[in-house]
């Protein structure tokens, strides 16, 4: 059977080829694991994900969750798929041993958590929820909270959620409204409204834990006046026993195109009065403390991206060979028999670009994961800060580049399934619908070009941008060894000299106080950056490719091959395309900014 | 109230100032008409669409068509709807007066077939798909099969539809296998199944006429041996009376993402060897015939494709005035208030792209139309043929350029709604779902391009592709007369000169017997062309702003800047950017070519 999540050759090749993952394993929190300790994660990753995640797929989009007296429920399925996930032990993949973790690679968990998002993106988002606030707690709560919070989320007995936005302000943190009291007993009292907050309510855990922004009485205005607090569904009291429901109510669900299986919801903090909540950390800090948990769940939502594209080119593959429909323009006799139509050069146009999509989105969300076990187990201080620099710097691209582009893949695959592609008896419309969400959720697309262009190129002096473009030359001047790579290398390095040449440019308006002319056209500047960084993991990737194929077995020619040519379509069909983007940036073209409201 | 539907300012430009929609008055088959009853029809269109059409569109998408013993059942709201569509005459807008029609150009029919579009696709489908088949009778039916068939559509009483597509086929009508035997009595017995068949059933008319593609038993193999039949899902007898059930069964409806009012059927002919059809015209010549009436279809199809986009744009415009959300960069102080979101650069950049794909493309389509009226109404055959081949030449653009882009702006309008517009909440997601279609049916994507590239540029030696860079070169010219289009002009001139060198070579390929690669990249040809296309009829319209602001009333002030603007952004930021897709075309880039499918 043809694989149908991902492939486990290009899984291996971007472990053990392209990122080494097994020079991880000579660090010292990861000295008992090998790529032995590794597959087999993998496989029982794969095997979850193939039998308890993917069978209901289409079942979780055609049953969404219903509201019925004040609760959320789910079709049947989620909860043994969610279990069998908590039971193998992925929820705590990258925590200690001795706090009953797997202690494996950041790399390796995100791999293996890379199947379930491919199998079932509403499902798995319930355990990418809880990971992400068990996260946050042991980045920041105290111990009492560990202790009654997080080690219930450990167990698998409560899971999380993030709760930011707010009806009146969407994206605009600074201005969310939910208030914190204090109480006499040190905790404090919430009200407040929040929306869109994923898995908000759902019957798979025995207590859900809100991660809620909200402000406290004295706070300044504006995002510096934000807190941090746990908001349970339960009180648990100091023993972690579960007490009665605190005054958290769920208002509502939201009902989307897609991602239905996930409960989307809207819920309501202190109706009463008596919503209990707790601060993490200082008071004012909450909005840095979830923006430094925010790193992972972008990669976490790039990756979701990555995977809906990737199922869905897998499948329109398989769809390609073997639907035979018409015959080359060269050979029209129609007594002859239809070819498949992975035969086309139009087909392959489509197969070829949804490759080298997802498969460059795939790699870049790997190497980003391998920089976050860069960020906490490189030797020195020094070194784990500047890779977390350098992950700051690529997190708007990790996040949002999927989003755009894979879901364009998952367009491609339904036009290559025709009609057929269109109806819910195929799965790749439901990729489509579901990857719609990705460039809206977790900072739009809109934010992430504000947050590139605006905040992370010019961190600490540029020193990541600087670190980046000296990665990015190293590999072309590796790729330079190969001749069959030039007309790969080239035009990637024609990009890069004109991206560094207009990106001091756009500084230089930032910091002379052109502050709108300087970011007008900031999602040309997301797109370029990305290309820019997508066309290197593809420069990189081909190398390994030429390696493979001078030193490889002939069962791997094929394999290589492709890589080298979804290395020439993006290098040579989309990089280029990006010069003109280019000029509009530096011509600093002000057709947006100097549009009128009245004009439209 | 915003208007929902369409701008009816920017119809009237399109119309008298772009279009010039009076000087049809002057015609004789037009002389009854004037700018008032144009303006009547119009008036009586955008009613019957705001009141009976768009308010059931969201609840024929929450509630598809049923199949129910054998037969489809739809909601209440779409009969009426109907009905009253039919009882205005909009039906039968272009037929003759004394054919109980309003005589309309079809630049004017379309114009008011375009509200019903905007205000509901689906339930617009099914006059829709009444028109076409009515016209294909009256082209090449019988004058028997006209008083039988033909009159019950004209008066509403029958419906029809268009049976093409066989389950194992596809888009390869030569492989079609549905058989008509003769029968003793003249007619036909039909056998075989079809596909996708939209508006295959429904209880909106007593009877409905199929059109059914099928060979007969002496039938020379591929398109050549393809017939036309008149298959009616009732007999009818000589004087029109019903009779019984023919031997059509509705063997089952496809459940499609979007689109989801408009029944898709499965249609078995002749399981009981008892399906009686009529040939229509000459054995062996039904695939022309469908084709002479696939232009209007496809034009049909494009302008439904511009519709869902205007309404997405209309929407998202009015959103982004009234919701407040965040701060300008350079004014980031908290306690301000917040903008409405149309005044933050990339919302405008959204909103322009919106208005330029569809302003651009409804352009398009309304300038089929007209050119389809000189095709019917200019004063000499010469005339008439060379607006026929012009036509011939546009309708893969027509129908595929808003298609793609239209679907783009659908995707941006979701955007600027954020997390609302992909909720169900709001109508947006349902035109970016509804639009997806449009690509794939009635010849997907891939279809067009071989049909543009591999048939239309080259017919009757190019004569076709000679007229319209003429009238491009002409536009460019008259443009030339105001100073502030030459940074619009420019862009579109390189472009055109170039692509003629392009079209040029890639014939040459053609010609000289290397087909497979004068067509690899055909896509890549579309494209450019749509592009060329819709950049000149950019910069008609910037013509028709600067004369309407030279000459024109303080109140379109607005109107006219706006044209300019999106102008501008088409055709300086979408346009330029054809010309790495042309440096590929130049080249004969095969990287598509070359790839091979166990290299995936």
């Amino acid at each position: 059977m043809s694989e149908t999540l991902l492939s486990s050759r290009n899984l291996a090749f971007e472990l053990y080829e392209v990122l080494d993952a097994e020079a991880l394993t000579r660090r010292e929190r990861f000295a008992e694991h090998n790529r032995e300790t590794f597959d087999a994660a993998l496989t029982t990753a794969r095997g979850i994900a193939e039998t308890l995640f993917a069978p209901h797929n289409r079942k979780n989009d055609e049953h969404e969750p219903q509201y019925v007296d004040g609760a959320a429920q789910l079709i049947p399925e989620v909860k043994p798929a969610v279990d069998a996930f908590l039971a193998a032990g992925f929820l705590n993949a990258t925590r200690d041993f001795e706090a009953g973790g797997m202690q494996l690679p950041n790399l390796l968990s995100q791999a293996c958590f890379a199947h379930f998002q491919a199998a079932n993106a509403a499902t798995s988002s319930y355990p990418f929820l809880t990971m992400g606030a068990a996260n946050l707690i042991e980045s920041f709560g105290s111990a009492e909270q560990k202790r009654r919070f997080l080690q219930p989320m450990i167990e698998g007995r409560c899971f999380g959620t993030m709760a930011l936005t707010e009806p009146h302000a969407g994206s605009s943190l600074a201005d969310i409204r939910t208030r914190a009291e204090p109480a006499a007993d040190g905790s404090y009292r919430l009200r407040g409204n929040k929306i869109f907050i994923s898995a908000g309510d759902h019957p798979l855990s025995e207590n859900i834990v809100h991660m809620v922004l909200a402000k406290l009485p004295d706070a300044p205005p504006g995002v510096k006046g934000i807190s941090l607090f746990i908001v349970p569904k339960f009180l648990v009291d100091e023993d972690g026993n579960l007490g009665p429901r605190n005054d958290v109510t769920l208002a509502g669900l939201f009902h989307k195109m897609g991602w239905r299986g996930t409960t989307s919801t809207a819920l309501n903090f202190g109706d009463n009065g008596q919503c209990v909540g707790y601060l993490v950390g200082q008071p004012h800090q909450g909005l840095s403390y979830m923006f430094q948990m925010m790193n992972e769940a972008r990669i976490g939502v790039g990756m979701g991206a990555v995977m809906l594209g990737y199922a869905g080119y897998l499948y329109s593959l398989d769809y390609a060979r073997n639907r035979p429909q018409g015959r080359q323009p060269d050979g029209k006799n129609p007594s002859s028999p239809q070819v498949a139509i992975v035969e086309h050069a139009d087909v392959r146009r489509m197969l070829l670009a949804q490759k080298a999509y997802v498969e460059g989105a795939f790699d870049l969300g790997l190497y980003a994961a391998r920089l976050f076990d860069d960020t906490q187990t490189l030797a020195s201080a020094a070194e784990r800060a500047q890779a977390l620099e350098l992950l700051d710097l690529l997190t708007p691209i990790v996040k949002s580049w999927p989003s755009e582009f894979c879901l364009k893949a998952n367009e491609l695959a339904v036009q290559i399934l025709g009609g057929h592609g269109y109806t819910r008896d195929y799965p790749v419309e439901q990729y489509y619908r579901d990857n719609r969400l990705n460039p809206i959720h977790e900072g739009t697309h809109g934010i992430q070009s504000l947050d590139l262009l605006g905040r992370k190129v010019a961190m600490n002096g540029g020193a990541a941008l600087k670190r980046l473009l000296r990665l990015i030359l190293d590999c072309c001047q590796r790729a330079a060894a190969f001749e069959s790579l030039s007309a790969l290398r080239q035009p990637l390095e024609q990009l890069l000299a004109r991206l560094q040449a207009v990106t001091l440019a756009l500084l230089g308006d930032l910091m002379s106080g052109k502050v709108n002319r300087g970011l007008a056209n900031s999602a040309l500047y997301l797109k370029v950056f990305g290309h820019t960084v997508i066309g290197w993991r593809w420069l990189e990737q081909a190398i390994r490719a030429e390696q493979g194929l001078a030193g490889g077995q002939a069962a791997d020619r094929d394999f290589y091959q492709g890589k080298l040519q979804a290395a020439r379509y993006f290098l040579t069909w989309e990089v280029p395309a990006c010069q003109h983007e280019l000029a509009l940036l530096e011509a600093r073209d002000a057709t947006c900014l100097d549009m009128r409201d009245a004009w439209f």
